[in-house]
């Protein structure tokens, strides 16, 4: 099944069908860089979103909950520079603006745009800027890469991605663009994720979809700890690759679902291998749990330790830090049953410390993707996890001044 | 009724009366530096403890809880250099041997000898080195120096203080030493709280106290959010300084727990001021709460956070990162309702942005005791937290390979 599912080589938004995107430079961020991103389908979608846990939520994040209620969209409008978060009702009101003027340049009504903003917070959004690259965007079919630029903000780069699978001989594709999370200066670590697909997708399908996707991806993906006010998961379904409906039971459901994940996993580690001030990707395995719940606990704790974070960064085969932040994860596990590995090498079996060979250890860590594996020998149950190393380029990006 | 309770300058352990200790080079951490610490009282005492939380605890570690189970002590031994844990059955009988070892050189039941280690872990104990460490170390009433030396792995210095108050008369001391907790290379991060009084204290109300002491200090402490598998709080109380037994109702009962919370904070910001790498305490305080649970889980992820420690080590007064860290605490607040405080200035009120001096903001962190407040008006509850700046020097050292 999952053989069937194939990546496509520079695909982003736009290469499922009936997608159009374009990104301009509207002066937000200065310095002539894309800072405004129109995405927008030919007919209207089936479409979900996922937000942030923050208490603390952004204006664009309650305006696009709001236009999700009812299941459908067509448009999708982002900049960077400003996340307009903290902005009190002003801020609102500049969330339903940036809606309303993609709406009447698009023949839409607002309610079927969503907005998106990442940035500087505590600022008002420079609503003239905003309202003339809304005006200037030209769309196309080849726009996507535009848009994941005029997303980002201290981003190493865009982060795209497209996979495609058949059902009953049609293609239906996937794509996503990423803005990453974490580490970032000046202010907010912010995820925004936007994906599209041509397959035609009924409303709760696409919902529970993409809510089980994040669950496998983005939800286990640490960078700092740090929640934004504004992190947004969304997704346009145009149906125009024809064919049945997936409702979940319908043949292709399975390989949709399959799919969404595949994707959301690789913009997720895109996210890591671009964060800021990191220069290693950690892929955390943790198996042999009693539940998911509990791997998963685990997999983000031993991710998000600052403590393996720095022995990672420097090639330090300190096995008992993966241990002890296993432990203090808030999951009951018997140690005395744990075996750590540090890439493929076994530095720890049923609790007790192996003896190895440190310069193997350290040849374990010293390259770009790192894995670390804890089999709790306990249970059915297991999850991946995805960090990076904590390195002194990271402190000195995020002490600088805001100003 | 606070003014009572003075702090005693150069006070420690051995400053309540009937309290002796000492601490040799043991050969255990090399270089001829004091590695290995005893602490006995002239009588029996009530005693009691406060562990790790970690899943992975290590033989000293339960050895001492089993040990306290009678809520009778009469002596400590502690090593620095190695943790003892992960080290299985033969780490269970070191733990045992060296309560043992201390049991027949003072002629105590072994029962009543607590131990604990900090240092490397999954190495086992040099048995002969404390063998005849615990040997040489000579006891005195003036050796609590030496005690809270021997206890220290990278600390910057040790860590002494206590408090003294008066009931019907009579002085009652209360000493303690602390071994810092977070940054610590080359292993874990361990925290090591030796307290001692001459107060004569009831059994159950004396762990009641300590509880309650270390849910306002310890527990409110973060360096970097690795709990270790050493963790661990005494207190022996012998009741030398004679009089009434306090046992929570009777008088001196409530400065003996006031005088108790002093020592035990005392000694947190002081572990925090002397974490390696850091070089600024971050007090964050949250009033306003619904509960207390809820102040203290704010306070805590504000003190954890990354990006707000980063943002104290350069001086950059970027508020929303305060407001952010609230947010994800997993508490719910009126965000709306949230005023936040660097040092005095007020930069955020009801969740807006203030329009403050930059450069004002700038000098409340440009000192090496920064105050964040985040008042919620939202309730009654507050509590605070301590933490540390995040700097690239942090990075530096606990990267460093163990060997």
């Amino acid at each position: 099944m999952e053989g069937k599912i194939i990546k496509i080589e520079g695909g982003t938004v736009t290469t499922p069908r009936g997608f159009q995107s374009g990104g301009v430079a509207a002066g937000i961020k200065g310095e002539g860089k894309l800072d405004l991103g129109l995405l927008s389908s030919v007919v209207p979608c089936a479409a979900a979103g996922v937000f942030t846990t923050n208490v603390v939520r952004a204006a664009p994040v309650l305006l696009s909950q709001q236009h999700l209620r009812s299941g459908v969209a067509q448009a999708v409008v982002a900049n960077s520079g400003c996340a307009n978060a903290c902005t009190g009702e002003a801020g609102m009101e500049d969330a339903h603006e940036m809606a309303r003027l993609v709406a009447t340049k698009l023949g839409l009504s607002p309610q079927s745009v969503v907005v998106a903003s990442t940035g500087v917070i505590g600022h008002p959004l420079p609503m003239e800027k905003i309202g003339a690259g809304i005006e200037q965007v030209d769309l196309s079919t080849g726009g996507g890469h535009r848009f994941a630029e005029a997303i980002l903000t201290t981003d190493r780069g865009p982060k795209e991605v497209a996979f495609a699978f058949n059902v009953d001989g049609r293609a239906i594709t996937i794509g996503g663009v990423a803005k990453g999370a974490g580490m970032i200066h000046p202010n907010l670590a912010t995820m925004l994720i936007f994906l599209t697909t041509d397959a035609p997708v009924e409303i709760g399908f696409l919902r529970h979809s993409l809510q089980l996707a994040a669950e496998t991806s983005f939800n286990m993906l640490t960078v700092d700890g740090d929640t934004s006010t504004n992190d947004s998961v969304f997704i346009l379904a145009n149906g125009e690759a024809g064919g049945a409906v997936l409702d979940g039971s319908t043949p292709g459901s399975a390989e949709f679902q399959r799919a969404l994940e595949l994707t959301c996993i690789e913009l997720s580690k895109a996210i890591v291998r671009g964060a800021e001030g990191a220069s290693k990707l950690i892929e955390v395995i943790v198996d042999g749990a009693q539940s998911t719940e509990d791997a998963r606990q685990i997999a983000r704790t031993i991710a998000g330790s600052s403590l393996v974070k720095t022995a990672v960064h420097g090639n330090d085969p300190n096995w008992g830090r993966i241990l002890a932040a296993a432990g203090r994860s808030g999951v009951t596990f018997a140690p005395e049953k744990a075996d750590v590995y540090i890439g493929e090498l076994k530095v720890m079996q049923a609790g007790r410390p192996l003896s190895f060979d440190w310069q193997q250890g350290i040849a374990q860590l010293d390259r770009e993707e790192v894995v670390l594996r804890l089999a709790l020998n306990h249970g059915p149950a297991s999850a991946v996890a995805w960090g990076c190393n904590l390195s002194e380029e990271y402190v000195t990006i995020n002490s600088a001044y805001t100003t």
